[in-house]
Order: C-alpha cells, then structure tokens, then sequence
C-alpha cells in the first residue's frame, strides 16, 4: 500500500518561510528558475520572503517540463517481471524554456546565482535535466564570452525531496558545496499538494489527522 | 483609508474550482498563458480543475511583465497636487516572454484558443498590454502562413477584478463575446493574497474576521 502525505497550502508556505532565510545567506540567489507545474506555487511564496526591504523581487523564470516514464517494452526477452510497474528509462521533454529575448542573451546569466525550484525531487531525473541542460547553455555563452566570465552557481530548493534510490544525478560540487536544500525529507510516500485536491476542506482535514497521529 | 480584503489560500483554491466548469464549457482552452508572478498559483490550481480524465493536462506558458508607474514629474507646472499618489502613465515591463523553441513556433498557436490567467485586474494595464502583444505576435505568425489559419481566440481568467475606472482596454470582442472572467468583482480595496503574507496565521484569522462581518 502506498502511503499518502497530505500536505497544506499553509505548510507549504511556511517551508518557504522557513527556507528562505538559509537561501538568502548561503544561496543568494539573483534569479529563480521555477520548474512547472510543481515549482509555480513554492516559487511565488519564495519570492515574498526572499525580497529585501528596498530591493526589487529576484526575477522568476519559468520553464516546463514533464518526465514520462518510458514504458518497458512487453517480454522484452519472452519473460515479464511480474508486479514491475515501474520503467527503468525516462525522459524528459521541455515544454517551455528560457526566454532569452527577455533575459537579454544567455550571456546575462555567466556568473549570477541561480535558484532552481520544484516542489518534489522524487527520482531526481527532472532536476537533472533541468541542471544539466542549464549548465551547458550557460557554458556556452560564457566560452562566447572568451570564457573570461565566472562560471554561474546552481543551487536548488525543493519542498520535499524523497528519501529513495535515484535515477538522476546532480553535480557533486552541488552536493558537496550544500547547494541543494529540501524543506523536508520524507520517505516514498505519495505526496498530496493541495494544488491537486478535488476537495481542499477534505484534504486540510486528512492533513490534520495525519498531523496529530 | 484603504480597505484590505484578505483572501486565504483555500478561498484562492475554490475560487479556481468554482470557474473551471465555465471555463471548459465557455473558453475550451488549449493553452493556458500565466501572467507571472501573480498568475502562477491560480494557473497551477486551475490546471488541476480542467484536466479531463485520460486527457493530458493543459500546458501552461508562463509570461513575466512587471507594471511600473512612471513617477510623475514634480511639479509639472509649478503646482503640485497634493495627495496625488499615482501616476497617469504606466509601463509594461516584460521579463519572460513565450518560449518558442518549446512551443514550436509561434504558428502553433494559429487558430488555437488561449486562456491568460492573472490573479487581478486592476488598472488592466498589464492584462491590456499581454492581449495586445500576443495577439500581434500570433496575427503575424497567421500572415507567415498566407493569413489561411483560423484566428487565435483569447480569453482571459482573473481570481478579482476591481470595480473601477481602468486603463487598460480590452478588444470589444473579448467583452462581447464574454471571453472574459472574474471569479469575483469587488471595490477598489487592497487585496491581500496569501502568497504574500508575513504571518500566514493572522492572514487567515484576519480572512475569517472579516468573513463573518
């Protein structure tokens, strides 16, 4: 039986409140990249608690992207794994991207400090993606640069982050340097935003049983 | 004085739910365009009301634009009028705009029909400012295509509208044809939303005060 984490929208945003002030002295981040759907909500709430009195908002962008889950071909070798409902292989399509236009070239972000936010880092391989793919564009405009630029910083904030065997991979300097930040580790349940409830006086309700067992 | 109203996340998320039937029925959206950062959470919500079971969901493009007054010019003509606090003249700023490389060219979205989501219509500049620009760039990419395609049709989702003079205009035809709509219209009041909130407690203690009045 999977077990089911019933999350608030007031628990979520006090994990941004409660992140925010670590983000702001380890992270100071100059520009959030928020990962949609998922990462919407958490990086609008993050927004308001990382503003500085007297500064303007960190800009947020946002990109898209969806993870499917390849399906195992059927007896691939004449035999199936029972009960295997899980695909190896993934992949990951972008349904939206950077605005350079916007952004006034890539180049604008060689040597800034960028937030990547998801709500979720389940099996690790959308965050990957997102990391690697930004590493490389930003790499590329740094060597259009002369490679004179500083290289840009990467870090990421997740409101849960699953306490599970990965199928991706961030960078070790990320891990090393503590440029990864969940709000919460939990184990592998299945998490219930509120964003996807049917009925949110239901949900606040399973929430609060759950809260006071 | 200005009146606050105070909205929680849980009157956000039924605000949402309470239009999606209309939404389907009336508009039939095929993409949803977010107007960041305001547009995020009731774009994430709604994206959730419209699913159709064993339909994808409906992809969501965020857009940034950032609405700076223009600070009047002191004393224009010698005179200054006390207590004038905003200015005549606004400008749009964008910080994300549509991301073509995912959506495959702006001919895609020929003939398509597009729901802007925004948390509120104010002065209506920005919601003004985001028709007119997508409806330029979407004509154009029509006319790329010998202007054979059918006319993109928008329409436009807000959580409030403020019941006051406006600014900002929007095409006839989107009034006329009722492609326009407001979960609710209230006064000019400031409104507070959750994601915005210091103490998200007193928010919602405040909210339920001013419920029961």
């Amino acid at each position: 039986m999977v077990i089911k984490e019933y999350v608030t929208y007031n628990q979520v945003h006090k994990l941004c409140q409660e992140a925010a002030p670590r983000i702001l002295e380890d992270f100071q981040p100059q520009l959030m990249i928020a990962i949609g759907g998922g990462g919407y909500v958490p990086a609008r709430i993050l927004r308001s608690f990382l503003k500085k009195s007297g500064s303007p908002n960190i800009p947020i962008q946002a990109i898209g992207l969806s993870l499917y889950e390849e399906l195992p071909s059927k007896h691939p070798s004449g035999s199936n794994t029972p009960g295997q409902v899980e695909a190896p292989g993934t992949k990951v399509t972008r349904t939206q991207w950077l605005d350079l236009t916007s952004l006034g070239e890539m180049e604008n972000l060689v040597g800034k400090r960028i937030l990547i936010v998801d709500e979720v880092d389940d099996t690790r391989t959308t965050l990957e993606y997102a990391v690697k793919e930004l590493e490389k564009d930003v790499e590329a405009a740094r060597q259009k640069l002369g490679a004179k630029g500083e290289k840009t910083v990467f870090s990421i904030f997740v409101l849960h982050n699953k306490n599970k065997e990965k199928k991706g991979l961030l960078p070790d300097d990320m891990l090393n340097d503590n440029r990864y930040l969940a709000a919460r580790t939990v184990g592998d349940v299945w998490i219930c935003y509120p964003w996807e409830a049917t009925d949110i006086e239901e949900h606040d309700e399973l929430a609060r049983q759950q809260g006071s067992k």
